[in-house]
């Protein structure tokens, strides 16, 4: 199944996109895409509700906005430098243990939103990357019983600005959180429909050039050692967002380094979760 | 006003502290101490419908446990090395500007609850410090306007697990979220009721002896200046927390070293903010 949300920010409803690429309203299920609906068995809840009911909703017109596929959730948790290469141009050494860091939520936007640039950024990077969405609290799980606590799997731009990271006293969290960072979706697949996490192609294109073009098989740390690992220092809860590390070929790593500029256009993409895109804006006040 | 909540875990209701002590519970007025609740200038709601059904709150018992005077806010965010005295004992320059670092939402506990040292912890270690509610939506916030975006001040004991923090391949996250790791209260003291808060003592014990005792007059970014500096990075929401560093006197700083174990007592305070005071305990499993 594939879960999506469509509407107008901050007003999004909850809805499905069907194998033959249809999205329907499911908001008369009653449920959004939240830590309770993941926690309490809500994709098995809907798959029945939809049996009977699925032919009473409302289709949704293809022009309509989507925002991310499920509510703001407790955390967003990144691994950081989980493909050789992308550790090796970030000039970094391959870690021995996966590399956490957070991501502020207030940065989750829609899969086709705007990226907007922070005031004064000259170093906004992107970064494709596999995100996983938690179905069941995790706590020092071992790494055999990890898919147990996993919902299913959502594209995810780690929008990152590098100076904000790299530059600015410590701790990535600075580059990782500003508003519009993170673009999510199209939509969740659920973990049936994903054969095998660890062998997804995925890739991105700037301004129709391929920047990024690789496959989570080439992960340091796997879903299952990722997610085990993370569960040792925090609990999971349901809803909560892993996000698995970028491969090679972000803006950093070029010789000279290429930074988005207002006007570029950003498309992503990872093999069974569809693809996105993003258009470059310039920083606006938001309030 | 002194904002309170108290019953069993995940079950708290909203309370007040009065000016003598006394608790009283509020959950008639209809809304717990949450984003909304703050955004939405509940705290003025509050203080007018207790001038007319204050008399009709029930009384909270004394032995009846507090929770966090909030409920779980989108993010905790920290400053570290905020005082230059601590700096120097955890070996790190001081910082150019302020350092920092999320701490995960699930690590919240009530003021006086057990901290549990994780699985196989050798160095978990204490932190008093002065933390603030956001009491309105903050974005690139500029210095002589903080204060109006700030619901009150609460204590805080950023328990830190040092190994995690500093010897596990990067970024301090690992060793700042475990669960219970974020004791929080006993109350929110509202705005009006802090003249300044870059001028509190604040204190910690450890089985009666005194660590940490120092003023936020020591800090080296102020309230002001550190959330200005936040919000320049990520939007911060109302019942966001922000914890502003912990003053010399850390079990890490010692020569040699002292961390927590099994039965120690924690107590700790902060002028005008009251005490709170935890029981040590070993690993046992939350599921």
């Amino acid at each position: 199944m594939k879960l999506i949300r469509f509407g107008a920010e901050a007003a999004e409803k909850p809805g499905i996109q069907l194998a033959n690429g249809t999205k329907i309203d499911v908001s008369a299920f009653g449920s959004d895409y939240n830590e309770d609906f993941f926690g309490n068995n809500g994709i098995e809840k809907l798959k029945t509700w939809l049996v009977t009911n699925q032919d009473s909703c409302p289709e949704i017109d293809d022009n309509v906005r989507l925002g991310a596929p499920l509510t703001r959730p407790s955390k967003i948790v990144c691994i950081g430098l989980n493909y050789a290469q992308h550790a090796a141009e970030a000039g970094m050494e391959v870690p021995k243990e996966p590399v956490l860091f957070f991501k502020s939520t207030t940065a989750m936007v829609g899969p086709n939103d705007d990226i907007m640039l922070p005031k004064g950024s000259t170093k906004t990077d992107w970064e494709v990357e596999l995100a996983i969405v938690i179905g069941k609290k995790a706590s020092y799980v071992e790494e055999e019983d990890v898919f147990d606590h996993i919902a299913g799997y959502v594209l995810h731009n780690d929008v990152s600005e590098r100076a904000y990271q790299i530059e600015r006293s410590g701790q990535w969290c600075k580059g990782k959180g500003c508003d519009t960072f993170a673009p999510i979706g199209p939509f969740i697949a659920t973990t049936d429909e994903i054969e095998d996490p660890n062998n997804l192609n995925l890739w991105l294109k700037l301004n129709g050039e391929v920047m990024q073009n690789s496959s989570t098989s080439d992960f340091i740390f796997n879903v299952q050692q990722s997610i085990s690992h993370i569960s040792q220092f925090m609990t999971l809860l349901p809803g909560d967002i892993i996000s698995t590390g970028t491969p090679f070929g972000v803006g950093l790593g070029l010789k000279p380094p290429v930074y988005l500029k207002a006007g570029d256009i950003v498309e992503l993409g990872i093999e069974g979760l569809g693809t996105s895109k993003q258009k470059v804006v310039s920083f606006r006040s938001n309030l």
